[in-house]
């Protein structure tokens, strides 16, 4: 009778009937006796494993220490706990593939000892964050603290006796939930948040929720504090945080990043719920979000637009996402050829099994960069990033024109800004953030303060900058309210694939629209038209740089370079970072301007006038700590404009080979370069390239099913 | 009798008796029919006769076009006639291999046309070069020229009718030959010269001599031109361009160049003459100079002392050197490996063929960088460079001091200079020199004018500057004078190795000894002590550099960057060059630089006083035409100084890892750094790592058989 009342209180309390398997999140018991028949006999697969033990082993053989928060990112205490969720990560995988209990009892030995801490803790010491956690400087690593180590705790959940798992859940992880659910209204707002820190609350909390079988945090978790479904959670953040092309609003940096809780607790609701298909859930949107962080690279490297560091598909947030994502859908091959080519590990679960299985059997198919549009907005609607893939034989080549909305927190104000890959190399960069992860002497590892003051400034990117401030003038509120639209992404021809996006909220009284036009073999050249159109009432300063990588070969017009002193670019809105390295005046009606990376040239021609002026800059002035890289920049600015159109040709050309002490067609190629007609209608621009002649003719207001631009060539 | 007096007289003109065989250059009859069998065999092999094939192909289906000369290098008509020596080179091989008559049929019609030209031109147009060429703006591309087109008329001399063999001998490559010998008193000095130059002189002449069978000129170019052997010709450049260590003075990036010349001539020499045995002349130095020129390297590019660009094992001389060499002597199995992991081509010859075969059979073995003292000066006393590679599992590092004697023309003002490779990057950096080769717009693709003015000066390297003036004063007739002595260089325990030279000439009145101990796993790092003894009756400043590459990350004493002006290092003699980027005052007995590249973190600590001063500096002042780099330097300053000991610990530690964002040891684990003693007779250092504690002490005054240097580890 009296256990009778208790299962039904159970039933009313949770909903849960029936009796709970463990492992539960990123392993089942099925899948793990499928992995142990397989062990040793993929030898790639046997090396993760192998791996995974060297460190569970280094982990058993270690004290165990458990610090008193103390330190930043980068710091002693912060990599310490970082240290030791890993740890229980490992060992509790190590646990449930060998069943030696040396792995399960550190665990329970490092459990009890975060059972004595926690309830002790208040806020972080170190008061950098406005989301201060308890164990981290930030509750966004508390989040990942709880991921990792409910894993281990899944792992070691039977092992444990029925009175400390209890104690640890009532004592430890359910007051965690709590902190990390309800701590703060600040911690509140964060878990109900559209925001990749929103996901790492929500899968934390869920996935310990799984193990201590508790629904109701597995409900929030999916639906929100309020359960509505409508005002938070996973399911919510599967809507809204990606577009219907499966890009995440963040970039494809912060992408990576948001993708890890996003797939690890949807393979911890698949394992624990497979009724709710959440791989499947609109469309299969994890799967596509996957392909598109994945293809919103360069040489295994993410584009680093946003607040970006240099990372790629090798980053382990990946290997999660490859590998998990593969296990859901065995269809995408294309998955195994980047644990292939990019990946030194799997997954040390089902999920990384099964791809280094069928890699082994030879199942992975090529790898396939495509031109495509992402659109931004969970509706698609918020403009978007328009990728262009050379399909030439023996090209490496990428151009990008971001036409995205702000991105939150890590947006730049860059809106129509342009990058281009070619050859291996970066060529027109876009320069990213600035921060030294994990570094603890360059400002805690955290965002440097010029990351605000320049990395995000309008002037940092190769966009146009009004009257020298930044788009929506540097306020992120202003800038979240607005996004630039689409206007045409036509890719009908590989030859000449077209964009256009325009922006009308960026700068007050300045519309903006910009074309390109990557045109393969004009002259014997991939020519990138640039039209940069701004249109206006009134006077303005228009600056449109290009920060370019390489070495300056030339300029056609004479420039006067700083010989014994540098002075500054400019006072504020990013300029004051940049050092005046040369300064030009245009003496013909166009001006061409010559780099070298690595094995070919590049150049800029561009229209010049007599309100022309031309800058060589470079990243660095204003700098007293070293935050910033020294990039180089060449800025064309156009003083006392009302409209007014850049035109340039991004020309790649030529070839530079020191092996054999060969330089081929070094000097650009571009023999004319006009704009015929410029007015409300469209922008036509004539271009002679070696001999071969093209007008190019862009028209603003055509309808959505009109053709929006026109091509010809003189044959 | 006729016929016999016509014997008698080519016996008595040229000495030659036998009849000779064609081809007899770069292959034999012999080794074409091996050849020949073994295609089809060898894929590899296969793909560099395709092509070469291919480039032999687009020749004979161009128009031949032989421009007058005009342009200097990287110009039009400078790259013409380059493609048209590689074009013969190719077709020559080619009707060798297929005996397809439209390879040869073009030679033929194109040497008609140099025929026609050559006799009607004075001096090249430009006047850039102290040596003006005919054909180029040089001699020396003249002479490449004809080494080239030798290999492509002995390919097709058994083709031409014997007039007009007779013809071009007489009209075209005697007269060209002649040219280079005596055109004028500098081509006489420059075919007799101990010079790169010289041996391309003596290689062009001897080649068309053998072609020709003019046995004259072959003397001469073995000989020189008085044929005593003691005033010029390539025997004595054998003897005197090449330490006993096989080290060219003019450094790696010179040798690369000169060993071509040389290895084909010897190629050629051993064909017609294999009695002289040219490949065992001098203890087989050739083979010697091969290796050390593979053993220069760091991931396979070359060290970037003296005039030096990117380049390395790839480069087309090293395919000759190592094919060639291989060929010579097929015991040397490491240069399979060589040539398999950093060329992708084969000669399409005899000894490309071998190299193919041998690989493809698996013969090739390891390649291994070699701790060793390279001895310059042809009797190995003129100092040399001392290279320490660690044996350490995993690493991949290397430490270069540079105590050579000047190198000729290409030599810079940089007594006991280091250079530092780690991880696969240049870590503390030789600049090398200034040029965009083949860039015509940079300079006509020759070294800038800032190549003499900072490059070579003694503060763009890592080494001390005495009062501001390079070493000699920057005078090469008195640096040439003089070379610095190897004191030390112990390798015989692999966990503490040390080196030490002296240099008593390069500054008035300052003798200058440097002392290197490259200490394995002291407090679990790599330390370099580096302590530079500066003994002098008078004051002086004393600077010392260290050009790092990768990020600054911190100095442990407050430094004042410029924030918006940016002024100059110094006036003259090389610091004009260099922006003055941060200054700093040290507040301890020493002071700690970070920077970071890579996966690593680097630091030098350095034992500082009262009268020390620090910079950062940059280069790229004074530099109107953007001939410079912008690289990065950390300059210690000792002011007023008579005796002065820098004494620096350059330490490899800690571990970044941005794919899983972890940081272990970012700070320096250096806690001390002291100077015990230092007199005439010894300079004793204390230096604690990570509570690791050791002495070092170097003794000045040992006889050659004393220990030189002692290490006491505290245990």
């Amino acid at each position: 009778m009296k256990l009778f009342s208790i299962i039904i209180s159970m039933i009313f309390l949770t909903g849960v009937v029936q009796a709970k398997e463990y492992p539960s999140l990123m392993m089942t018991k099925k899948g793990m006796e499928q992995m142990k028949k397989g062990l040793g006999s993929y030898p790639a697969f046997d090396a993760s494993v192998a791996q995974t033990r060297a460190k569970a082993d280094i982990a058993v053989n270690s004290t165990i220490v458990v610090p008193i928060p103390k330190d930043g990112g980068g710091g002693a205490t912060h990599e310490k706990h970082k240290d030791n969720y890993y740890s229980m990560y490992y060992c509790g995988i190590m646990y449930q593939i060998t069943g030696e209990k040396k792995y399960a009892a550190f665990i329970a030995k490092m459990l009890d000892e975060y059972l004595k801490l926690y309830p002790t803790l208040d806020y972080h010491p170190v008061k950098m964050s406005s989301t201060p956690g308890r164990l981290f400087w930030q509750t966004l690593n508390d989040f990942v603290w709880l991921v990792h180590t409910s894993v281990a705790y899944d792992c070691i959940y039977e092992y444990l006796p029925k009175e400390k798992r209890e104690e640890l859940n009532s004592k430890l992880f359910k007051p965690m939930a709590n902190f990390i659910m309800d701590g703060s209204d600040v911690n509140n707002k964060t878990f109900n948040k559209m925001h990749n820190h929103g996901t790492w609350a929500c899968a934390a909390v869920g996935m310990i929720g799984y193990v201590m079988n508790d629904e109701e945090l597995v409900k929030k978790a999916l639906f929100g504090s309020d359960l509505s479904g409508k005002n938070g959670g996973y399911m919510q953040q599967l809507e809204e945080l990606f577009s219907p092309d499966g890009y995440f609003t963040e970039g494809a940096y912060y992408q990576r990043y948001a993708i890890w809780p996003f797939v690890i607790f949807a393979q911890a609701i698949n394992n624990n719920e497979p009724e709710r298909e959440i791989f499947l859930y609109r469309d299969a949107i994890l799967k596509r979000a996957v392909t598109t962080l994945t293809q919103m690279t360069y040489n295994g490297y993410f584009f680093t637009i946003n607040d970006a560091l240099t990372k790629g598909l090798s980053a382990q947030e990946l290997v999660f996402a490859v590998n998990i994502s593969y296990a859901a859908d065995n269809s995408q091959k294309h998955l195994l050829s980047i644990s292939k080519k990019f990946q030194s590990f799997f997954l040390p679960t089902d999920a990384g099994f099964v791809v280094a299985r069928d890699i082994s059997e030879g199942e992975d198919r090529e790898f396939v960069l495509k031109s495509q549009l992402l659109r931004d907005g969970s509706d698609g609607t918020k403009g978007g990033l328009a990728i262009f893939r050379s399909k030439k034989e023996g090209e490496n080549s990428t151009f990008l024109m971001k036409a995205t909305s702000h991105g939150l927190s890590h947006g730049h104000y860059d809106k129509l800004t342009i990058s281009y890959y070619d050859d291996g190399y970066p060529i027109l960069v876009d320069y990213g953030s600035s921060r030294f992860l994990n570094i603890v002497v360059k400002y805690n590892g955290g965002y440097t303060p010029l990351n605000d003051k320049f990395s995000m400034s309008t002037i940092a990117h190769n966009t146009v900058t009004v009257d020298k401030k930044s788009h929506y003038n540097g306020d992120i509120k202003l800038s979240s309210k607005y996004s630039p639209s689409i206007y045409c992404y036509d890719i009908s021809n590989p030859d000449i694939m077209v964009s256009s996006a325009f922006e009308a909220n960026a700068s007050p009284g300045v519309k903006m629209q910009r074309t390109n036009a990557v045109i393969e073999n004009l002259g014997g050249v991939r020519i990138v038209l640039d039209i940069f159109k701004l249109s206006s009432e009134s006077e303005h300063t228009y600056d449109l740089p290009f920060y370019y990588n390489g070495d300056m070969i030339s300029l056609s017009t004479p420039y006067k370079k700083a010989v014994n002193e540098m002075t500054l670019f400019g006072e504020d809105n990013g300029y004051q970072f940049l050092w005046k390295e040369a300064t030009a005046k245009p003496i013909d009606s166009k001006v061409c301007f010559t780099w070298l990376k690595g094995r070919r040239f590049y150049s800029i021609t561009t229209v010049s006038g007599q309100n022309t002026d031309l800058f060589f800059v470079r990243t660095g002035a204003n700098d007293p700590e070293y935050f910033l890289r020294t990039d180089p920049g060449f800025i064309i600015r156009e003083n006392n404009a009302k409209n007014h159109t850049f035109v340039s040709a991004i020309e790649t050309h030529g070839m530079y080979d020191l092996i054999v002490e060969k330089t081929e067609n070094a000097v650009s190629a571009v023999n004319s370069l006009k704009i015929l007609e410029d007015n409300d209608n469209y922008t036509l621009v004539f271009i002679e390239v070696n001999g071969d002649k093209a007008e190019f003719r862009i028209d603003y207001n055509r309808g959505t099913s009109e053709k929006k631009w026109t091509l010809i060539r003189y044959r």
